[in-house]
């Protein structure tokens, strides 16, 4: 199964399948984004009318092509679409994306009807199918940006989604941070290829580090838990699961045309499953993000180190609203923080370090910290434009404690700061709140890691 | 007191008592911050050993400026500034903000004592003070920024903290929207000037147009809920309450030495006096821009109009969860849409405009909703790179229905037409989430408003 993915992430060559000249057109932008995020394989247009779009050779259909196609892009009208995986089939074509709309999720006996003609056509065929109805897939680590907006950012987060645009607002939001993916994919209606295909690809993936998952259905449930279960116990899974009111699981229907279900079921099956559960879009970006880089950790006595006592409190309040347990600081580390640290700085939990620190008053506190048997988690908040706050990071990340950097309020010099640890793969957040809720996800997935003994 | 609170952000001269040469140094920032944030009036820096810095003359004390001083900027040792206040009162300073710290906030016995001989020199000289140990004031309407980082961006927001961290995130995220704030006041320990008093001038403050507060505590609650009641009535307040847990409270008393009280109390307070309560720092920034700007309802019959299908069953979860209500169509624009829209386009709710949606389709559909009885608020979500979609958004935004743009996953579409809506005075959101959470503020608040026959 995952040998055959791998053609959607890793093809010798594509072909798009409804190339067009027109650029405020799908068929045109995907062209343009393959070719602009740097694709080094060979790219085939298809266009019965052109004879060139962007430069490159257009062929009339894909059995005119010369070499061998692995990943066919279509984007022609849903009528169309049957007989394209015909001839994809006789071409040896081994996966498709299907972005075009107009087949269940219309409501209409002629989408339902296209619909079954088309998972007749992929049964016969034997090509692998993503979609239809979906917004393609990226891999910027071959520059392989089959989708929109054009997003080139490499990095460790996989994102795979049955939404277009939160998939699209989670790479950018990668890219615009520094940070990267390492796979997007998007399902659509999911008529051949579905989350947990996906899954056991990334699972093998060396390149991701964590598995973002926005989903209105789960296929296969069983199947889905044990594949879960398993990339579980190798990287951490976050899901965001729509369809949790009422009027969520009607909209579902109307969406993707797929059944959302009972959400407490699906909670709990998540949470065995060791999959951290977001409940907005940001969660589910900011908890991959943090799983991906932070140390694990299954206790979570919690210190909080700041040059800001107003996000301190903020801090401590939301641990605790959260169930989560703050340190007390060991008889020994009170007693060397007091000495060495200003008087004005006060030694408690948070640990006040006031709006005059600098990045050696921080360095100096985590060499006490980090030694501190109490302390399992340093919540470092740098309230103020710090300079080289990313250097004493960097120096204390791979200590033994669990280090989780936010960084609020700091204005340029923050930019630089946050920037420089995610090139070093250290992952920061803007707010302490953001931060306590990644906290609580890498406390639950340790915990997972430590009761199936792989941690 | 509103009279003489005015000269914190009003000031015709600023002197700057502890300016530094030293670049690293907050008396040097500060100083440089008001020369860059383009004040227009007289800055003296006071420094006994220094001639000139940053090109201005420097004077030995504040009792050899040869002209008025309104406000004094305070940034020396804590125990030089008793006998600082004593020179300020025999020069006639209105007002002076205390950066210092080194008060009651350390706990210590010096500092208790300090602080009490701080209010008797206060009591004794009729100055009014803002601090001990804040951060400083921002007025950019006026170009008036006695604090740090820099921020010039003007705008509707006024921003009260305890915190300075916070409030300077508060200030950051304004600029980077192109929002602005409209005043910007850090209460650190609450000597003299406190919450209340600011309020009182915030009211009146035209350029004002919803003021969010950091606080941590109350110094007099019951004055505070008839000013801050007599305010709700005419703008709107959002309040972020930290000491929400008996670890928050515990780090209150740390941080400014303050009583944080029960935070039921406070929140029953809060919301009988019109003020929406916030719950995270980002919270308190997004209904703080929201209220200031969207028009008001009391009713909430949400409509959802998207071109991305996950986002708008996001929304509806969302808004289902948070106990709102989701409009049902009228039979008639049923009818209208359905005629109107491609037959790919599902018409519910969300309303998916699916994603080859244009401007125009928003355009189309929003001409039919403003007209619809069922519907109250329409939140608008674009989840693709859709140019122009601000003018669509700026010529239905006053139509008598209550707009919420929500604009994802469009790269660099969405900076270019987030920005024109801000330029408008439209307030955008980045996340269903997040809007979601601002309309049920504003729900609240118009209620608020009707309630007291003030809408």
């Amino acid at each position: 199964m995952s040998s055959e993915v791998r053609f959607f992430f890793e093809p010798q060559s594509v072909a798009v399948i409804g190339a067009s000249r027109d650029p405020s057109k799908t068929g045109h932008i995907i062209l343009r984004n393959l070719v602009e995020s740097g694709y080094k394989g060979e790219i085939y247009p298809i266009n019965p009318s052109a004879n060139e779009i962007l430069g490159l050779r257009c062929y009339k259909s894909v059995l005119e092509v010369p070499g061998n196609v692995d990943l066919a892009v279509v984007v022609v009208p849903a009528r169309l679409v049957p007989n394209i995986i015909e001839e994809l089939g006789i071409k040896g074509v081994k996966a498709a994306v299907i972005i075009s709309g107009g087949f269940r999720e219309t409501g209409t006996q002629e989408g339902l009807k296209l619909e079954e003609e088309l998972k007749d056509k992929i049964r016969k065929n034997k090509v692998r199918v993503l979609g239809p109805n979906c917004q393609g897939v990226n891999n910027p680590h071959i520059g392989l940006c089959a989708s929109w907006p054009l997003v080139k950012s490499k990095g460790p987060l996989a994102i795979v989604s049955q939404s277009g645009t939160i998939a699209a607002a989670f790479e950018l939001w990668a890219e615009e941070e520094g940070i990267g993916v390492s796979k997007m994919a998007t399902l659509g209606n999911k008529v051949d290829v579905d989350e947990t295909d996906l899954l056991e690809y990334l699972r093998e993936d060396t390149n991701t580090k964590s598995i973002a998952m926005y989903i209105e259905s789960v296929r296969n449930g069983r199947r889905f838990l044990e594949i879960a279960t398993e990339t579980s116990l190798r990287k951490p899974i976050v899901v965001l699961k729509s369809g949790r009111t009422p009027s969520g699981v009607r909209a579902v229907a109307s969406h993707t045309g797929s059944l959302a279900g009972s959400y407490a079921i699906y909670y709990s099956a998540f949470r065995k499953a060791g999959i951290a559960v977001a409940e907005t879009i940001e969660e589910l970006y900011e908890i991959a993000k943090g799983l991906a880089w932070l140390p694990r950790t299954d206790k979570d006595n919690i210190q909080i180190v700041t040059s800001s006592g107003g996000s301190g409190i903020v801090s401590v309040d939301y641990a605790e609203m959260l169930g989560l347990r703050l340190a007390s600081l060991d008889e020994s580390s009170r007693e060397t923080l007091r000495s060495k640290l200003p008087s004005h700085c006060i030694v408690g939990n948070p640990l006040d370090l006031t709006g005059d620190a600098d990045a050696t008053r921080y360095d100096e506190v985590l060499s006490v910290l980090v030694k501190d048997p109490n302390v399992d988690i340093i919540l470092t908040v740098f309230g103020d434009p710090i300079p080289n706050a990313s250097d004493v990071i960097k120096k204390w990340f791979n200590s033994g404690k669990t280090i989780v950097p936010v960084y609020i309020g700091g204005g340029s010099v923050e930019i630089i700061e946050r920037k420089k640890m995610h090139e070093s793969q250290i992952p920061t957040f803007k707010t302490p709140e953001r931060a306590v809720k990644v906290i609580r996800a890498l406390v639950d997935y340790s915990r997972f890691l430590k009761i199936n003994q792989m941690m």
